[in-house]
């Protein structure tokens, strides 16, 4: 079905680079447009025209959230809008669609979906709250793009409107959080939601704001005016200090070769025979910054930061670039106190209900939570390995806690090159809600589900170095051989793992990740994409007669009738 | 992919007709054992080895769970268990997966799954405890079925043994609420979940308990003392009264033909070129049973019981055998008053928190919620059509509200032959939480979800007749043409949905339908039934060298190594 080769994907840009956006700073508010560049697509074989996107024009809009938390602190509001007449975005480009494989279809729309879920980080966690001045038609996912934004304004113009026409005219869903965000974001009836996602041209004017699909219709001539004011009235409300200053994020060092990848303090090898990486998280070295200006001062190369931006950019480019590596192993190495004393400063100064905290912590915290949830939804195996030398603790355990399985060594290794400390694992407060899964809850509250009694009693032992046999009591860890078993029981998990059907452990581990309650971002993963997944695999949708392969030529689709 | 014709199904038996199982009733314990009958597969090409089952199987099941509700009622415990030596039950038939086409497969896991939640359903809210005797292996399907129990009892024989096989051997999901109900339900930590789904052998003995697979294992010599004190002590605490005479479910009177399905109260009519059903049902007529003891009188003759029993077969004989009958609209007919008249009845004597009430009359109303719970996971267009004559009063306004959407005609037909009443709806205290969704909320409660004011206004409006103009302002319905529009509106509405694609129709109801929180059984029919269905058509499970065609083949499968 692919025509093209798909390339190796890079993650990194920058402002002064980007193709398809124009982020313009304006006081404490950000105007981000869109201005998609038709002849510059990720790959080739499709224009993106009418202001549509691929994953090239998404990482972009990733990079511009990101710069905007930690460069822009000043920034109390952002306004997404369109920098092309009559044209807000058409969505996710049609023929990119068609021409891709399976993998990168839904990889693309991972990744759409953790950067609209992202924007709403910011609105609700950094004072930086996203409004869609939609300023002409916003359909498929450049609605979608729109619904991830607090409020949505569209202009009224006669013509332009606002519309989810994948069913009617792709036969897929809207699947970047479209139809789960029109229900339980703007609450949209279920009966209105079916009539707004069967009709091709959408709604606008009155209906769309009766329907809740937009709060506001503006009208063209008070537009400018009226959208500054909005934004400038939730500037006002935003709890964002008004002196900060920003902290530059600059490119990211890293060595790639053909069995790894490796930046400063995270390395990844590659066993491509056995199909599994082994990703190593070096702990912080040096001296613990004391005060948050200390913090500031040293900006992207505060560890908490500079490790999360290394591991968040590996795990990307593990998911778009190294498909067979089907098992991912996590470790750490590192000094356990030292790793404690940085994750203090985290939660020291990184806000509560009661008080904003410092920005930048708040915004690494932020982050550090955002690449967590990134790996909960990977679709690969995650073991993590902890041995001797580990620096498992705090913060660096919702790693390992992330992970389908838990393995710990107990003791030493008999001939082991250690200096005498058995590996060792620390809970602190961070593990009890500082980094929160989707469906709301910590990861010991998932892993001890329905369990508060336990999850109280681990919480009597922060602080404590727990070794292995212990960890295997309190649950902490799937096993715990000791050094005689060790090498044996990791070799033929690891060999029996990458004997799956790796279709079979996707759906698994989806299902086993998320336990009980599901939040809207959940449910957009959930019940929205594995749908839409189904739906990329069939002939009504991916076939030669499917109704993405003949979308724009002239040729109705055809349509297997039953329904599954 | 198919290699047999699949044949049409009905879903009529009898204790006295099954073929795999015993039903076998001892005072206030019913014992139902699986023994089924090898040859007797419901489709040719397949033999039902080692307790095995197919559709046929388990639509046995499904009419014991009715009639231990509706003809046992003194019966306060359930105990399944298997009439086989050492084998309790190998789960879904592998052959018969491997050689039924999509849709079958997903038409037979969903209805399984209901059974399952019926199971469940009867525990909760009926006095009747299931538990599972298992008295030899549970594999798969097998301990699914045992999963859907209150208790799980376990032989200890040195070889017995419960297993999700379905990822390590077949490269599918344990797709009957398995992965689901070990975390959710069984609250199984999700590390031990990924080594038990992944283990071909399962767990037994002390490790079964202690990882909460079961509840108990018993020692074989002790084991049907054991199995009856367990019972016991479940029928003891049963709020079932220990006088109650059963009613007989006699057999379902239907007339078929090319063009439709009539029942007493229910009727379909074909439209086979336009892929759509029209369903009417009919309201009652007559005398309205003024006591308790009429109703039992009565028994299944009560309209609500006769029409219950007639839907619950339309929907599942149309969801089995007309595929591509992909609209289906619902019609009612009948007197307002009447049908509030029965439904008061229901209301009246169902019981609530403080009071068991009458057990029939409770039995009665959690069937209409489980007949309209499968309305809610049917993967076809529901429409409702309320028209002059119709009848959606209170509980029957709940077809309307399970719709995608609803239409009413605005006062009447110019030159109808109805006796000049108008349209009306009339809201009961039964739409505000006596038939509640998987989802745990109301049907009205899940469309307006989020506007708790609005639902508390429309309590204020029960009782009266509600008029289309009326109905639109209360947001009832999703539009109310008059009678000069009302025709063309329909029939193009129904023209285009049947050019839809079924695939995208299917993904996209199965979003609108659900807002807001998910339970373990929306989870079921969402996360992991989603999940199932890709994996399903996936090459790795399905395709000539998957997992599921090449099992017990000798060859191993081969896959596609890229994780997705």
């Amino acid at each position: 079905m692919t025509t093209t080769t798909e390339p190796t994907v890079a993650f990194d840009t920058a402002p002064a680079s980007y193709k398809h956006w124009q982020l313009d700073v304006q006081g404490d508010v950000a105007y981000l447009r869109l201005d998609v560049d038709e002849s510059a697509g990720l790959v080739p074989g499709y224009e993106l025209k009418m202001n549509s996107y691929d994953l090239g024009v998404d990482i972009e809009l990733y990079d511009a959230t990101q710069r905007l938390r930690f460069e822009h602190p000043g920034v109390r509001a952002v306004v997404l809008t369109s920098a092309k007449d009559r044209n807000f975005c058409a969505g996710a480009n049609i023929r990119m669609l068609a021409q891709s494989s399976h993998p990168w279809k839904v990889n693309f729309c991972k990744f759409t979906n953790e950067t609209r879920n992202g924007i709403e980080d910011a609105t609700a966690h950094s004072g930086q709250t996203w409004i869609a001045a939609v300023n002409g038609t916003a359909a498929g996912g450049g609605y979608e793009m729109a619904l991830a934004c607090e409020q949505i304004l569209l202009i009224d113009d006669n013509s332009s409107a606002v519309s989810l026409p994948e069913v009617p005219l792709l036969g897929v869903l809207p699947g970047t959080g479209g139809l789960t965000r029109v229900i339980d974001k703007r609450r949209v009836r279920k009966d209105r939601a079916d009539v707004f996602a069967t009709k091709a041209e959408g709604a606008r004017g009155k209906q769309a704001v009766e329907w809740r699909l937009v709060d506001e219709v503006i009208p063209k001539r008070s537009w400018d005016e009226t959208v500054a004011e909005r934004a400038a009235t939730a500037a006002a409300l935003s709890t964002r200090p008004t002196d900060a200053q920003g902290i530059a994020l600059p490119p990211l060092q890293r060595e790639e070769s053909a069995d790894g990848i490796r930046y400063q303090h995270v390395e990844a090898t590659f066993d491509r025979e056995q199909g599994l990486v082994e990703i190593t998280v070096h702990g912080p070295e040096g001296d613990v910054p004391d005060t948050v200006e200390r913090v500031h001062e040293l900006g992207a190369a505060f560890w908490p930061l500079a490790m999360t931006r290394e591991l968040d950019d590996l795990i990307l480019r593990l998911r778009a670039n190294e498909l067979e590596l089907g098992t991912w192993i996590i470790k750490t190495k590192g000094a356990v106190e030292h790793a404690l004393a940085f994750e203090r400063v985290i939660e020291q100064y990184s806000g509560s209900a009661k008080s904003p905290g410092d920005w930048l912590v708040n915004e690494i915290r932020h982050y550090f939570k955002r690449t967590l949830k990134r790996l909960d939804v990977t679709s690969r195996s995650l073991i993590a390995l902890i041995e001797p030398g580990s620096c498992f603790a705090g913060a660096l355990l919702e790693l390992a806690l992330a992970c389908d399985r838990q393995y710990m060594l107990d003791g030493l290794m008999e001939d082991g090159d250690e200096e005498g400390e058995p590996a060792q694992l620390v809970l602190s407060d961070s593990n009890f809600g500082t980094f929160p899964m989707s469906n709301g809850l910590s990861r010991l509250a998932s892993r001890f589900y329905g369990d508060d009694d336990h999850v109280a009693k681990l919480r009597q032992e922060t602080g404590r170095r727990i070794e292995g046999a212990e960890a295997m009591e309190l649950g902490l860890v799937t096993d715990a051989p000791d050094d005689i078993d060790w090498e044996d029981e990791i070799r033929i998990m690891l060999e029996e793992r990458a004997s799956l059907s790796p279709d079979a452990l996707t759906g698994m581990e989806a299902n086993h990740r998320f336990v009980g309650p599901e939040t809207m971002e959940s449910r957009i993963f959930a019940r929205l994409t594995a749908w839409q997944n189904w739906i990329f695999v069939r002939p009504n949708a991916s076939g030669p007669e499917g109704a993405l392969r003949r979308y724009g030529t002239g040729q109705k689709a055809e349509f297997d009738r039953r329904r599954v």
